[in-house]
């Protein structure tokens, strides 16, 4: 019987020091729970001079990476440095260690998962992810555990708090895009290079993670549609408001007839829906279940406490794993690899769903009835049209709801819109519905 | 190795045939997740006659609860026959025999709850009751595993359906309690005998559950405040309303200096707080980690398939424990018994919040100034008053709200205030206000 359980931490960033915090601060606790104590043995960054504000005992922090790997006392490796190559190594190192592993790493483990998770399963050892999608939110271990009794009908979550922070500027101070983003960044919930917030790839690796462990399949993130919300206008914002609806940028995950689609786009929802009320920094994942109906968990996505509150709670898990010699217990996508099934992607051209259209418009009388004559021909039907404000001569914009409608008829629909020169003075900006519940 | 894991039913009522149903539909499914498959081979209820709609094999259900408890083929005994006496008896029989239990029965648990754990431990079996708090919602798991780094600055949670049922039709429907009681048990929502749904009893069972995972310490609870919603009229809901607020009926728990609060009551919460979205049916619990910040965790909080939902998550952690011999992998309370400290529920007379009042006075001119003047002597202050329309000389409601007052001194000059016979023409009646996040 081990007397203690000893952690490597490889990354001393924001996460890493919200992580040796809390294995700091609240070691009586966790000890208590646990039943015996974790040990913050061993912390390596590159940066071993910067004060991070937290008493780290002497010897602990060093920049000898190869010195952790090779510890033969260390028993968990968290990996806390991001990015794809150096993390992977590490985790991979680790594992060929016999060492378990805990990570936030979403990127990582959405391009790169398999190979982690096959090593590890071989190595009968644990990789720790509850990090990875939420931050603090325990999502992975609801649909691993929680809600594993249940055929997952449905996921949809705002998974990325800068842009749920950026648009939830937009609707409540009427502010740019640019604008708003700016803000963010001065806040410091945007990163310098924001790209992979803005531009939904942070919420894709985030969805595929989730649609790994809810169906069992692989996925292939290049076959997941993604949009990001830097088209978004305070316009379509305020328009959105007027219909009764907020945008949000939402990950959406559904079956169908044994396919599973898969999105990430800016959506339009039902100021009634709950995901609606979820603003700023937050995050919030909906999941429906055949038997348990609609769930909802939700809090803040980001940040270093809430995500070391997520990255300890697997460290435990792990510890108590250990102590039982039942690491494994939970493979690490939830199903045993030889029940994972690979499921169809099913392509964004096959989508059916509700649309809105604002297209910028020429102020003249038979406008309308040639963009509606354009829709009709491809089968799509309008919903309701607004057009506020007159300016004869000037451009405009036309607000168009359509009924459901196919994805592919509506991109040849808008592509046809969008070449009307005489009519159209810019691409129209289509914003996807998402219907409560499905 | 076992090549199955066989499981019995004891109460084929509404959850037992929910958790049935799952077991039974979603079988591949569990086996595929397990690597198992789990055999619901025996199901003991009463009435072995009356169709429930579910295609149960034959030779499964029989009124042989001996024959069940006493059978060696069977590994998980699942109970949900409810009420305090028999259940008891079938889980500590269970548990006798070396058989790993799961339960919804938060009124067993939070009374008998130390002498199940107790006898689980020692036996060395697994205790499941995910289902006992908040239905489908994986509240158990996350205070147990997901949150289980943090300190627990607060719970608060919606933790009994029907009564939030019952708020939101006096809500959005303007209907008077019995009116909206009357309609809850029309649907279904509340059964014949409401008493521990609208005295805010079965919410006092679940809060207790959570505060012992939580904080690690058993829970009297008879030393928990506890009031139920009986005397909130539409008025106070229509007041409330105004004031940019909601009532919801809440079960409190909150960490001071070492002390634990605890209590259930109606409480007025700002319409913007998370929790005051939460309509109908619906629980949620929003919880607040020194580390996490706030987490809510919102879904159907009753019903056989919800419940059932988190019955079955039981059944398949204990499932992965014997596959793995750790069961008693995560002790029943997330502590080990000898690391749960006793901690002292702090009295109801030693809070202090705000309040909202509202006396039913003889509108006629002096009379706030002789109710303000009581309150003012016992140390009250007042933030607000209202009153809303005049009928000189006859009975009008005068809502007062303080700031921040200590309970015992409110009750005093309540009772002070009641005895004013010549102004006050019925009991007070008075409602707790919950700061934002505090």
């Amino acid at each position: 019987m081990k007397s203690q359980i000893n952690i490597g931490l490889v990354g001393l960033g924001t996460v890493g020091t919200g992580t040796a915090k809390i294995l700091l601060e609240n070691r009586d606790l966790i000890a208590r729970r646990v039943g015996i104590p974790l040990e913050l043995k061993r912390i390596v960054d590159l940066d071993v001079t910067t004060d991070r504000g937290i008493a780290i005992p002497d010897g602990v922090l060093s920049s000898d990476l190869p010195g952790l790997l090779t510890d033969p006392s260390i028993d968990i490796i968290i990996e806390l440095i991001g990015g794809y190559d150096t993390a992977k190594r590490v985790m991979l190192d680790a594992i060929a260690q016999g060492k378990h592993v805990v990570t936030a790493n979403k990127a990582l483990l959405a391009v790169h998962g398999e190979d982690v998770f096959a090593a590890a399963t071989r190595a009968g050892v644990d990789v720790g992810f509850e990090a990875s999608v939420g931050g603090g939110i325990p999502i992975i271990r609801s649909l691993t555990e929680g809600l594993a009794a249940n055929r997952c009908v449905s996921i949809v979550g705002i998974l990325n708090g800068t842009a749920n922070y950026i648009l939830t500027q937009m609707l409540k101070e009427k502010q740019e895009f640019t604008d708003a983003l700016a803000q963010a960044q001065a806040k410091g919930y945007a990163e310098a290079d924001p790209t992979f917030d803005i531009q939904g790839i942070d919420s894709l690796h985030k969805l595929a993670i989730m649609v790994n462990l809810a169906y069992g399949t692989p996925v292939n993130v290049k076959e997941v549609f993604t949009e990001g919300i830097a088209q978004i206008t305070a316009l379509d914002i305020q328009y959105a408001s007027e219909l009764g609806m907020t945008v949000k940028l939402l990950g959406i995950a559904k079956v169908h007839d044994g396919d599973v689609e898969a999105r990430v786009h800016p959506t339009l929802i039902d100021n009634h829906s709950p995901l609606a009320q979820v603003h700023g920094v937050y995050n919030a994942i909906h999941v429906v279940g055949d038997a348990v109906g609609d769930v909802m968990l939700y809090g803040q996505g980001a940040g270093a406490m809430p995500t070391g509150s997520a990255v300890v709670s697997d460290v435990m898990d792990i510890a108590r794993n250990i102590q039982r010699q039942a690491c494994g217990r939970v493979p690490p996508t939830s199903f045993p690899e030889n029940q994972r099934i690979p499921i169809r992607i099913r392509p964004m051209e096959e989508l059916t769903t509700r649309y809105y259209l604002r297209c910028m418009v020429v102020d003249r009388p038979g406008v309308l009835s040639q963009i509606a004559g354009v829709l009709g021909h491809h089968g799509i039907s309008i919903m309701s049209v607004l057009q506020q404000g007159r300016q004869e001569g000037q451009t405009v914009p036309l607000i168009i709801m359509t009924h459901r409608a196919s994805e592919r008829s509506v991109q040849t629909a808008l592509k046809e819109i969008n070449q009307m020169a005489s009519v159209v003075s810019q691409p129209t900006t289509l914003i996807r519905v998402e219907d409560e519940e499905r």
